[in-house]
């Protein structure tokens, strides 16, 4: 193996949930280091950070500037950046890093806006530097096989999705008790125009157009904000027609108690269907029009390469989320290291997101009924 | 236990799927027994079924005014009268049977047109007789706990709702390919102006208001029609908001390859939430939003006088589809015997119903966004 | 359809669970009618059971004999007669209905004793008529289903079973809180030497020899009894040893909390395995030594012959412990108007389900060790 | 975080499975690092694999001795080493690393005999070092709760215990296929007198014991060879009896088709009972006598301090098997800082594994019934 690759992390201070989840996936295989970060924008909070992380204290930066400025004047730089700030800090982070040279991993959603999002994928192009988006479900070895496996026309023509993101963490007042998490996701001002929308919906909506492989082309949405005095959306049902005619279903809530994570796609095809569970998700569930039904599981031998490349343990030896996101950072390494990872998402599907959630709230507010996507 | 009640069933002959169900269901509990019937316009196939259900050949009718004619000079006349027709049969034959003095238990959906069924309550009010719907899934024990659960507030005020039917048997061209079952349904002149809306969505539909007790005032419709060819809708999304603001996703398809008789619905309320699958349904899940989960399952101790009055067998013994439709005929039996029985669906629930699949169809071909439901 | 079948009942009155199980069971089908009965040894209570069944008072007799004198003299007497009685009448109230000419239907266990079931055995042949057993869970649809495939060789030669049977609601000393169900089967004088084993335990040794078409010819047993002060076993763990070498494990138990009815099996061969619970009856897995997993539902196409005919509702429409217990009743009526019914159980799997008991009680007490099991 | 703790692996050369678990495992939590190791007696191995797991060239050792030697030369040197060779290397490796200072985590069982592990734990002892071992599925959340539960009185005094591990990957002749996962443990030179029993019965009887708090006092074993030719034994049950008189069964089978890694624990007790899966190992279910099902799912807040610490993400993100070994490692790290880890397994634990596994190996072999368990 190569040398370890050098990650700088941008947010992810003390209290994150998403940095450390960030840290472990990434150096999980061995292949990537952290090895600095711009944690807060409190400089004594990202030492903090720093220390908690066991780096460097001099990697430990007070700003993102900062960190570009030094690390690109080391002889062992960062090789790239993992942003995992509130959304409205992406793309400023994301931009600053790509104009100093470095590769850019950023969670989702890309950025704030579908305007900044344009503005990114022109400094992505501008800077032919990688830039990837932790889109995690995508990392699923099973989801993988998914897309493999309707790609191959293991289920015909695609002709329905269901796509559900439930969950109920935010059913009360969560912003106002202390809720970190809570906090900036539903402030407008940090998380941009969507709430729930742009937290999970744009994971449903990602997970839809990756695994079937279709494009949405109009939308038509449905959002609420259930919790009294809340400024976002916190459910969302959005009714969706794929390029070619295919319709979906998306669901995404945040006020569904007792559900956790509950990200599900279903996609019926003309011949047969799927149906994917994150909660179970090394489980993938085949029906085909002869009243056949197949339950594959991660590990099997009959799995495509692109799921049998995601495993790491075998079959029934749960692998989880972090292991998924995992998957996206082993491709990660693979491009910086001149490789091809055609299933790592890239600042295409960040404007397809972006657009998403900007079409979806625009036309929910308006109460337009159908109107057409453009997800460029 | 009284003298058994005395049903006649109009339809149900010979390749019948719906007619031997209510015999079965009718009888189960020895409280009825069929004894007459029309089970088809053809009057040797109408003998030939009152053959196979073994009843008095004399009793075996040609049609639906023979029957009520020669009962209702008997000695021991019809109690009621059990429609399980093609939907365009059903007011005929329940206007006929009230105007003969018999009450009437007629199969989903009340009529083939919403006008058809305002006509029929009308004839209901003017008869005095007893009329009910088989709404078949609202037999169900645990069906019958949730809507009580609901009901003394155990999950708070409800804010959202997911219903889905999903189903794959009409996925092909069923109807080309001498599927009985299929012909009709897919059929306008005999189901009326729904499809899959009308087979199942109705079903959805009255389960969701059946247990949360609240009434849809506006909904937006997508209905599809999937397969080549075929002439009503197969596939239907509709986003529902019923009075005081809960909003709800209803998800209906028979193109969904895999899927048998996927019925589920899940509502989430302020302080918790419940979930329910009729192809489980002998388990019930609650969440409550203290993270705390509880599974109730038929024949708990716990459970309500609802659930309990529904239950035959202990715990652990699946009670399944014919045990929930005896649940309704025993409701039946009670009403025929001077009790009440609340949870039994009757006309006002017929044109419900019948006003949702005539708003739905419409809203949906001209794209009209959301419109108001008026169910009278 | 024929005539019905007329069925007296002996046992079966107020209070009983399985008498009413037996009514509903064998009328399902429309086949058989319940006409008479020896509801209970005290005359008032079978009367007062005829009332509540609703036949004809005359025919709700004070005692077996008096009915069986009775309908001997009938033009229109019963055919045969279920036999619904605590274990230790099972024997007499046989041979009596066999001597006077009438086909039995019987509950499990056969006797109260290995050396009564011989002699039932014998007078079975003796009379020549036809004589089954109830043991329920061979009549669901998937249990045939899995037999079939075993005998067909669907996973190979069978190398190990397991095969449990867990049960809670004698955790506590439910026979001194009046429960009817629990004060005969814990008492030895009604019950026979087996309690739990012989109530449930024969249940699961009965499914064992059924889906594998293979017989124990040796086993070891660990009975217990767990709750203070009980005369019989209430936790069973026997290991078995089949012809030609399979492994087996037996679990029975009626102390574990929160168990229903967990009746449960594993079939492991050669080249693939086979995976059956009851409370899930509508679905069977099977799984093949490639690494592919089918699961089957009750209604799919692809089912064989045996499933088929004992399904009466098209897949997703959950059948149950009722229909299940209706399909042996559909052997009877069968059997009865001079057909065959290869699943249905009878005198020679009674005298293997009390050898089982009587091998397994004795072998424990004595910790034996292995013992040779003798079924005949 | 203090500076990373650094980790020698023996053994997890090239096509090694669980050496780069250990290393994933050890490292997640960014408190320990692998810097050294011995991973094969082959010293070009060694160096290969010091090459993947991206380490100092010059410190992939040759052999054990060697690394020890070299490493405690340094300035910076291992801080402890980790075992995974086939365990007929585990002692010497063990006894080794000890006399040179070094603390030690094994992989399981602690050595090949009963013998060994005695000699072993003498060793420890006598070096006064930390000896930890890995038995994996101690570390789940899930499990740490059931423990817990048990404990504080939850279920009541234990009645029952039912422990399955089957395994399906040994089904046919794995050894003479090139499977270096299978010929090691099917050679009774390497893997020591227990096969099945060894390999994964160890982990079913260490399971019981640590979730009931209870110590196995007698056994009854029957130890089967089903693939013809094998050397040691595929498919194990044994019956357990635990000091105070609760049963047991314990079931372990690599010949079991379908089944991956399906170890399952169910503990019964006089007010309760819970039941734990790892292939879902994020919920836990748990019955009580009054017919109360509650299940808890990991990241749950009701959840004990120990499931919460063992926890990385929040509820529905799903932590599976690498997670719960790096919960082992994080009590490790604990342990070398001078903390207490109170579930961590140690030589204890190992000596009592192996007189289970020797003690079953002769009881079956000599068909001697019930036997004493002297687990000391």
């Amino acid at each position: 193996m190569a040398e370890r690759l050098r990650m700088g992390l941008i947010g992810g201070g003390p209290g994150s949930f998403i940095g450390p989840v960030h840290r472990m996936a990434a150096e999980l295989d061995g292949q990537i280091a952290l090895v600095a970060g711009a944690f807060s924008s409190d400089a004594a909070r990202s030492a903090l950070a720093g220390e908690i992380y066991g780096i460097d204290p001099r990697r430990a930066y007070p700003d993102v500037a900062a960190m570009l400025t030094a690390e690109a004047a080391r002889a062992d730089p960062i090789d790239f950046v993992a942003i995992t700030t509130p959304n409205c800090h992406h793309l400023s982070a994301a931009t600053q890093s790509l104009a100093a040279g470095f590769a850019v991993v950023s969670d989702k959603p890309a950025t704030a806006t579908l305007e900044e999002a344009r503005t990114l994928r022109d400094a992505v192009a501008a800077a032919g530097r990688p830039y990837a988006l932790t889109y995690t479900y995508t990392g699923y070895p099973l989801v993988r096989e998914a897309r493999e496996r309707v790609r191959r026309g293991a289920i015909g023509a695609v002709r329905k999705v269901v796509v559900e993101y439930p969950q109920g963490w935010l059913a009360g007042p969560a912003e106002h008790a202390d809720n970190r998490q809570a906090v900036w996701r539903v402030d407008p001002t940090q998380a941009g125009p969507g709430g729930c929308i742009g937290d999970i919906g744009v994971h449903a909506f990602n997970l839809a157009e990756f695994v079937t492989g279709l494009s949405v082309d109009r939308l038509l949405a449905d959002l609420g904000t259930v919790v009294p005095g809340r400024r976002l959306d916190d459910d969302v049902s959005v009714l969706l027609r794929f390029e070619g005619g295919a319709r979906g279903v998306l669901m995404a809530s945040q006020i569904s108690i007792g559900e956790l994570n509950g990200l599900r796609i279903r996609v019926y095809g003309e011949t047969g269907s799927l149906d994917w569970h994150q909660e179970q998700p090394n489980s993938l569930s085949l029906h085909f029009s002869d009243g056949w039904t197949e339950v594959l599981r991660t590990g099997d031998a009959g799995l495509g390469a692109d799921a049998r490349a995601a495993t790491r343990l075998p079959g029934g030896h749960p692998e989880g989320y972090l292991e998924a996101f995992a998957n996206l950072y082993r491709d990660v390494a693979t491009v910086l290291r001149g490789g091809t990872a055609p299933a790592l998402q890239g600042v295409h599907q960040g404007v397809r997101g972006m657009a998403f959630i900007d079409t979806a709230v625009r036309a929910s507010r308006e109460q337009s009924g159908w109107v057409a996507f453009d997800g460029r």
